[in-house]
Order: structure tokens, then sequence, then C-alpha cells
């Protein structure tokens, strides 16, 4: 049998899991105290609607899990093997809210405020930091259109980074109509607005030529991409740069009053800066986009943005939403590497007994149990190789009860 | 698209979250204190470690996950249906356990003292009560194979029960070797234990009659039968009555301490009883068996039991291990019921302010955050309707941002 765990995915060791359980905590603490209330979904997802969810490439990522039964031997007959899977993993949390908030929003507030901390995956190849189930901190705001949505999600989130001990981070924000309107200035037909979109993402990266060449080689009409270039080339490319441009001024002037707005809230810890290379990659973004970069790590570390579209999917009738997600996996080894992070957890008591004393061991052991977290070990021939591994896993002291009623400090 | 969740799982509303984390949190403040230590598993599991599991007749319920890419190709040309898969989702705890405990036992104490808390899958038929989709809570002890092991976890189990307010429950104990002896006792070959054990694992539906009538259709020897419905058919079957037919004295004495301790440790709040025909599914029991019975409901809430074969597959060298699980949602539906134990959240208030205020409006909302959860709320045109709305929800109270500093309370 296989002893490590599948490809991509971790198991934890205790004091891995009190971190992230730590972590999980306060970021919940925190997004609670924000008035956002928590929910829970399924693993598990109707495999249709994750085909159809327009998540970009991670639709190419997706866990199908087999039929079973009658129906299976039904689908290996048939011999197409898109009829296989009946059910997939999540890749995100944004597809499972919209189903559910399309099933239950008579039951819900409005607008309705929503946590979510939880699982996904996703079938990457497995590479340095790329895993394949993994933990998101999502919140959303579902039922408003108002920019003052994106600015309660944004300084909620700082507020959880802030929180949990994430000090130097920035947040980039765009928004999608300011995209396609640039792009459409430029000379782009309005179906090649997703193209540009996917070759500019890489700007930071490629660099304005880059961006040009690979235009190019897409085939693109030359003088619509030298425009483009020319006009992202413009440096430093501010909001009021952009507002030249694009013709959508109410995307303009709203990115540029959720900017004042966090600006004037985050009290100079953290800056927000308009981006015009921001893309993201999910298909159903319609407005507003950000990310958070933390300055230490140097990539992203949370992102989100408005899908106006998604709910009506379901329902028919288009419900504004807009979301903010943690990427939990980076935070947690961020802060693994960081000593001073540690959970404050209780501290914890090895209470030494005598094989036959087991009732009264834990009798003593509860009396410590309101302030400590209390251990039993049966007493061994060499106490002193249990102390030594007492105090090596960080126990705060020990009691022996048939010695004396003492606690033995290790660490006075 | 699909607006209701995959059939057999559940979305969980906000209040029912609310209550489903803070039973989790009690009763994993309650398994901390009494010195376990929590790890994290991949839900993902290598599909041989599930199918070589012996997990009974849960093996037949794994949802089995597709091979991706080329290597999904080539088992598609290959046509052998069993080579479609390469992952599974775990239907248990206790296999990912044993893979983990085998794969990091040097970084590990000993013995080890674990909690998981986490999901589990099983593609069981979608009846009442019966989830595709569920949460366990276990608590394990491995490398020790110390029958106080089985007093610590009875009575660790017991503690989380009456500290999440289940407070009518009894424990019922056996152990495998107990009645491999009285099966060998009456008669039977060693290799039928198994099969009459899922026979007599029914007594209390079918009667000893039933149990006899399904010994014969499977053509076991009359003589064994007889002697062995008539050796179960004493009553009342203590396990004083048990020893004189089970050569394993040292099982039956393990039984009886185990049940003195956890007497002596219940202080008359839940009761012990040896049940002669408590056998429990799983294939990979060794030892001591045991469920606890919630007697309101009628039904077990919890089972475990000694399993000192199951890491000896992973690493050739057999660790004795045993573990005790809560069945987390039967708990959770019997104190949904219950009014009085929802959970003690902190108070909610609403800051109700004008669209344009919305930094002014976070800040006051922050200077009530350490004491509230407190929500934003664009004022509306009809402001009773929100008052209403408010209440029904369950807020203590609300601030209106432009009208006046005071703080309105809706429940005086």
């Amino acid at each position: 049998m296989k002893l490590t765990s599948v490809k991509g995915t971790n198991d934890y060791l205790p004091r891995e899991t009190a971190l992230r359980d730590f972590l999980q905590g306060k970021i919940l603490e925190t997004y609670r105290s924000c008035g956002f209330e928590r929910i829970t979904t399924p693993i598990l997802e109707d495999i249709e609607n994750l085909d159809k969810s327009e998540g970009g490439e991670n639709l190419g990522l997706i866990f199908k899990v087999m039929k079973r039964g009658d129906k299976l031997t039904e689908a290996l007959a048939g011999g197409n093997p898109k009829e296989l899977a009946d059910i997939g993993l999540r890749y995100d949390l944004t597809l499972p809210l919209s189903r559910y908030y399309a099933c239950h929003r008579n039951a819900l507030g409005t607008p309705f405020k929503v946590i979510q901390l939880d699982r996904v995956f996703r079938a990457e190849r497995p590479q340095k930091g790329r895993l394949r189930e993994f933990v998101q901190c999502d919140i959303d705001i579902l039922g408003s259109s108002s920019a003052n949505c994106e600015v309660e999600l944004i300084d909620t989130t700082a507020k959880a980074l802030l929180a949990v001990g994430i000090e130097h981070f920035k947040v980039r924000i765009n928004d999608r109509r300011i995209l396609k309107s640039l792009i459409s200035f430029a000379g782009f037909a309005e179906e090649d607005a997703d193209s540009v979109c996917i070759t500019l993402d890489k700007l930071d990266k490629i660099g304005a030529d880059g961006v040009k060449e690979e235009l190019l080689s897409k085939g693109f009409d030359p003088d619509s991409i030298e425009r483009f270039v020319s006009i992202m080339g413009i440096t430093p490319f501010t909001l009021e740069e952009a507002r030249k441009y694009c013709s959508d001024t109410e995307a303009v002037d709203s990115v540029a009053s959720i900017m004042a707005s966090v600006e004037a809230l985050s009290e100079g810890r953290y800056e927000i800066v308009y981006d015009r290379s921001l893309v993201r990659g999910q298909g159903y973004y319609t407005g507003t986009i950000f990310e958070v970069e933390s300055l230490d790590f140097g990539s992203s570390i949370a992102g989100g943005g408005r899908y106006d579209n998604m709910i009506g999917k379901f329902i028919g009738e288009n419900i504004p939403a807009v979301g903010f997600s943690i990427g939990f996996e980076r935070i947690a080894s961020i802060l693994s590497a960081k000593a001073d992070t540690l959970p404050s957890v209780k501290k914890r008591l090895a209470v030494i007994y005598s094989e036959s004393q087991v009732v009264s061991a834990i009798q003593t052991a509860d009396g410590y149990r309101k302030d400590y977290d209390v251990a039993l070990f049966e007493k061994p021939k060499k106490l002193g190789k249990l102390f030594a591994k007492l105090e090596e896993a960080g126990y705060y002291g020990c009691l022996i009860t048939d010695e004396s009623a003492e606690l033995k400090v290790f660490h006075a």
C-alpha cells in the first residue's frame, strides 16, 4: 500500500494543523465581526453545473467522479467517455455559492453577506506551490450592485490579513468594463476582448514588446495592436489616464470612488492602486476585479471581483454579486515561516500514572483541564527519557500521580 | 443548470452552519483538553489503498475519481473499467490515519493521541438520514496496546457528548476475540466467524429464531447453530456468562477492567454495558469494539474499536491502534431540534448608512466590533421594512449613522 498522500495533496502534522486552525479561526472571526454569515456547501457538485460555469482554465482542471452501478454500466456500454461522470469536485467556491443562492434565496437576507471557508480541488500539474486540494476563504455580497460592496469586501479582507499578521500588502484594482472599453477604443472587435485580455495579463512578465508580439501572432489587426500597446505603454498609467480613452465613465468613477474609500479606511496600513493590466482568469467577471499582492512574498494572496451574470444562469434573473477570496495556502505558508505567529493555544500538561491507576489519573487530569490541555501517559521504566520527549514536544510540565501531587514545570 | 445540491449532500443555511461550527468547536476543544492533537489528511486517497482497506460494506460505496489526460486515454483504450480511476474519496478517517501514521511516525509522539474532524464520502442510496457527504469526529490512540486507551477514548467521547448537550446515552462494549471464541466454542470453523458475525449483528432486529434461520440458510452445521443460538439466547447474557464459554480469558478480563474504569469515571451520568451481539461492520477490528447509543434517538451516535493490524499493512510491522468516532450528523440533527443548544455567538448589530457615507459607517461599525458582529446596510426608502427584517433575522439592534449616534435596541 502507498504511504504518501496522493500527489498534490498534503498531510498536516499536529503543529501545522494547530496553525491552520488558528489562522482559519482568526479569519472567520474577523469576517463574522464584519457582519458576514458562514454557509457550507458540498464538495460534490453536479458535473454539468461545473462544466457550464465559465471558470476559465479551471474548467480543464475538474476532478470527475465516476457514475456508479447500472448508470456506469450503461455509460460504459455507450462508449462516450464524457458520459462516465455525473459529479465533479468543485474547483472554487463561487459556482457552488451561485447555485446555493439561486436555490435558497427566499431564506436569505438581502443583500446576503456570506462567508465560505472550505476545500476546493483542481487537477493541477503538481509543481512547487500548486496544490490539488486546498482551502479558500471567501466573502461575497449578493443582491446589491452598490460599489460600497467592493469597499466592504476589500476593507474586510484587509482586516483579516492584518489580524493573522500579514502586514505588507498592496491592493490592485481594475474593472473589466474599463478593459473592454480600452480594447474597443484601440479598434479590436468586441468578441476578441477576452483573447486580448489573456495576452494583456502577461504584461508584467513579458513586457509591452512581448504583448505586441503575442497579439500579432494571434492574427489581430496590426493598427489596433499598435494603438493598444502604445496606450498601455503610457507610464504611469493612472486612472485619470484611462479616463481619456475609456468611454465607460461609470466604470472609471466607480473604481475612483472605491479607491478613495479604501484609502481612507486603510489609514496608511496598506496601499490601493489602479492596475491597467490586472485581468484575472475567470470568464465570469463582469465589472470590478481586484487582487491583494503580498509585498514580502511577491505574489497574489487574494483575488476577486464582480460577477453579476452568474446567478442568472440558474434562475434566469440576474442578481448582482461580488466576492473576494483569500488563498489560504499562501497565507499559511507565509506565516508558518514566522515563529512569532504560532497560535496562542492552551499550555500542555502530562499526567504520568501507573497502569492500574487510570481512573484516578483521569480524575486528577480533569482538575487541570480548565487551564491546560492534559495528556495521560502510562509510567515507563525510563522516566528520564519520557521527560526529554515531553520537553521536546513543548509540554509545559507534568504530574506523576503516584509520587506527589506537585506540578513539575519543565521550562520555569 | 441544477439548483439543488447533489443527491445525498446538503447545503447548510447560516443558522445551521453556526450550530455545526459551534458543535464542532466544542467537540474539538474537549478532545484537545484531554491531550489529543488534531491532524488533517486529504479527502483524496489512493484508490488501491482504499480498495485493500477491509472496510466491509463501505468498500462498495467508494466514490471513484477518474484518471486525467493521457492516463485516461490509455485506460479507455485498455477497456478495463477498473483501470479508469486512480483516486477515491475516503469513506472513513481510519484508513487515511493508518497511512498517515505509517508515513510520518518518526515525527509523532508515542503513543500518538490524535483528533480528526473532517468530511467523508459514501455512495449510499440516498434515503432519510443517509448522507453521501458527512462529517466524522474521531479520536484514536496509536502505538499502545494498553486497555487504558479504550478507557480514555470512551471517557473522552462521553465528555464531548456531554459538552454539546447529549445527556441520555449508553455505551455498549464487546470484543471481537470473545465473539470469535464463542463462535468457535459452538463448533464453527474459524474461517466462518465473519459470516456468523454478520448474521449475529442482526440479533436485535430478527431475534434468536431469525439468526438461526439465516445461519441454516447459509448452510452451516445445524448442531453448531443450535449450540450457538442457545448460548446467545441466555438472558441476561452477562460478561460472567460469556466467561463460561470463552477460552480467551484475557479478552474477558480486558472488557471487565474497561467497564469497571468507565463506570467509575461516568459518575452515574451514563451507563456502560456488555453487549454479546455487538459486532460492528468493518473487517479491520481485532479486539475491543464499542458504540454509543442515544437513548432519546434510539440509535448509534458513535462507534469504534481496536484495529491492531491495519497500520502493519503499510509498514509490515503491526502497531496497536484503537479509535472512537462520533457520527457528527446524528449529533447535529438531534441538537438542531433543541432550541436551548443554539450557539452562544456574539450579538448582531446593524449599522444603517447613506450610500455616500460608507467610510464613516465602517469606522462607526469598527467601534462596536469588539462586542458585536456588525453588518452594514445602505439606508433604504422604507426603513420600517428593514427594521422588521432585521428583527426577524435576530439582530440585537441598529444604529442609523446620519440620524444619531444612539443604539436602537430591538429586543429590550
